[in-house]
């Protein structure tokens, strides 16, 4: 019998996209606080999940990432183990307390899209770039502190969906991840059978679930952001109506469990 | 509320990967019959279907596809209605008749990724090439007809997976899709939840359904193949014992429905 | 002594980006005949030719191609063979007689690229899509005749470039790549030693030449087009004031030689 | 008249693949030594050019860059500003003195490509794969010292050309950068005019040269090191019969001249 935690399954299962949990991840963070117009949020709010007090807040969050399972084998192929990601936070309550859903999110490898899925994210492809810094100084690469410039850009489907900037100007304690401190995902998988393409076979909502988080001091500053529209996509739909601080980080986390919170299936039909 | 039949939901639904069904498909096809070791087939068998008459056949499709949802926006969008796949089939049987199942198969479009996950194939990302026709005779392309030399490739976590070429010698009524006629997929989505990894939220046996099928005329001739190793896959394990026949052709097929055959999550645990 | 015509050399000189030529070329062409600004066009006349009658008259070219050199080994490797293009055709004169140059050309192949340098074409990267047809009818497919719609796509440094289509009404003699017919192109090779960068090692005024040219009859019909802003180019600085007729054929041909016409190297410094 | 250092030239030149001189880099390196048949390393290296006194002495380096032109501007676009390259060096000599030449590198960006060209080298595009390492213990990411094993990988024409290990044990004053110390390129544009094939318009050695260099701390160690065979290219030929050391530094160079050494183009015909 074919082996393997997810798709494809095979003779020993290290072929699965997903292998089993747990996931150790460490990344570089670039990420941006911005306010969109609090209707285009309310709309993404998954099935009840309430706004957030601040209800137009959200946050993008790039991030150059590494992956592996326990053993960390992955490591000796970069093309496994790389990958980057963009994900768009909004404030949201759960409740009563804040939380905070993702309504999109964009990475370069099948493996994370498909462990992404699992989680309950709506991981799709995209080209996500981001500046480096490096440990010599050079015109080519920012400072890695006060007045370093880092830039990060997103692309789906052959267009520019985001443009973004840091300019750092100090450290702080107030990172932007607190708002996936309470991150309400929706796992999801459709029907095709006849009749029944309104009723998913998985329909839920739950919370992410990480251990051994760790996180770099973190640098603060001014930022920039830009959406580009799309015919193929939605995310100009929260075009930032204001941009707050930037912020750059490193960010580890295990990944080997979620909290289910509420099985959306068994009511009104969906979409 | 997100409207949408798959992940991204958004205020329109237009994001989703994979759009409400119907889904008309067409692609220019490459076909190669083989038989790999049958205890290899045997090991890459879904839970409760059994091995095919002639346990060690397999074929490998390679096809260069455009699809569209009713209406048929998506073709002002190449970006979003293109894609390129590899499929691999295993003889195997179903309630006593000849069936097939695809433990393998590679496209590079990720909306063509998830709407095979609903459909209950195990979609992954790789590249994919075919040589092409053209309608001026030229050294830079094959005949369309008898002496007409295709080849096709796939490569998956930068190495090559498969290579391989046809000869077209003659015209044939023989098409191997048809071992796709009962097609036994396996729909599945696994449970991260602590405690639960091994009880996949969605486990099940299902037939492709298709509707409206084509099929041009068919050439076949002789044909080569030959399956590179991986640490990353393990396609190799089928590699080809002996290599049959090789087709060309064109398909067309429209998907909205499928054929619940049977709940393997209630049986023992998977993997 | 390392072989070939052209980098990487190499023990055998099959390593190399471009082979000795002859170089077969066939491609199916989606183009679209459009007026810029006259000024614009003006400026990227290379030096020494002079504006075309119709001073603001462009086209733009998209194709998908397969290429072979003399004995055409290279269809066994479609990853060699096949590239994609999107180039620009301006109206000019050369000693009194209708021309055209090329500004600016885009492909997905390295091998296209090295090719392109040493026949005087500015080749670069990029993201080029063109819907294609099928021979069976689908929803998925446009027709290959009246009515027919087809969209094709430029991406450059993950911007969209150019968003285009053409939908087919009837026939014609008048294909716009009698634009291409006396092409002139400017070979350059810039010089890095210290105090010789204004003076390129090579700066040469080309003619295209090609033979065993063909072309399948050719459809013709209505065109959008549109040209998208980006930091990292100024293809938009030829936005279309006015878009013509769009077109669709096949072309095939054969290089392999070219006319020289003027030695720049000689005259002011360039740039 | 156009205005830009190389192709494409532009009304502003600013499109230009290669910008003005000087280009700042700045760079993560993974070497490794490694010794091949010493004749595959004559059979490369270019006219004129002696063999090494270990004339099979080779090394590989691996570096994910990023590079600026005066001004740095092209920060704010990762999309031009980054690259990833796989470089081959094999020890050679010069006037009696050590010195190295390069077959064969790979990049994955067109601008790289071009300004490689304009200094000698033979760029191509690859796939090139680095473990990263961050500021944070994780399983997904090996230590920033003794015994971290970093992984690289080059992909070519979709095949696995290199699979690259080292395993960091001590610092160390001998990087293997010295033997780019003294490199030796060759410059070289094809000729296409009839009956001219044989004479390229460049051709020429030149060594590099390069300002403002700065080296991080090195860590050296174990390493591995395989090539993979390829019908589309020859770097199998320096397969290693021995693998030496492995090196991880970081790297920094500005660049804005070359030394000519001789007009290779007035001797015998090349290849």
């Amino acid at each position: 019998m074919p082996q393997g935690f997810s798709i494809p399954f095979s003779a020993t299962g290290r072929s699965s996209l997903a292998p089993r949990p747990p996931w150790h991840f460490v990344g570089d963070f670039l990420a941006i606080e911005f306010w969109a117009d609090p209707a285009a949020v309310a709309a993404l709010l998954p099935p009840g999940v309430g706004p957030g007090e601040d209800p137009g807040k959200c946050a993008l969050f790039f991030s150059d990432n590494q992956y592996v399972s326990e053993g960390g084998t992955e490591i000796a192929e970069p093309s496994v183990n790389q990958y980057m990601e963009c994900l768009v936070a909004i404030s949201a309550s759960w409740e009563g307390k804040p939380a905070a859903a993702c309504p999109f999110l964009f990475v370069d490898n099948d493996n994370s899209m498909v462990r992404g899925h699992i989680q309950g994210m709506p991981k799709q492809l995209g080209t996500v770039r981001m500046t480096r810094s490096f440990s010599l100084p050079s015109q080519a690469a920012p400072l890695d502190g006060r007045g370093g410039f880092y830039a990060a850009t997103l692309a789906h489907r052959d267009r520019r969906l985001v443009t973004a900037g840091v300019t750092l100007t100090h450290t702080t304690e107030h990172a932007p991840n607190r708002m996936l401190g309470r991150l309400i995902n929706v796992r999801h998988m459709a029907s095709l059978q006849a009749g029944r393409h309104e009723r998913p076979a998985v329909h839920e909502l739950v919370r992410q679930s990480a251990r051994d988080v760790a996180r770099s001091q973190v640098w603060t500053g001014t930022a920039t952001l830009d959406f580009g529209e799309s015919p193929s996509h939605e995310l100009a739909m929260l075009q930032p109506l204001r941009t707050g601080a930037g912020y750059r980080y490193t960010f580890a986390m295990t990944v080997d469990d979620l909290l289910p919170l509420r099985d959306l299936s068994l009511g009104a039909a969906h979409g």
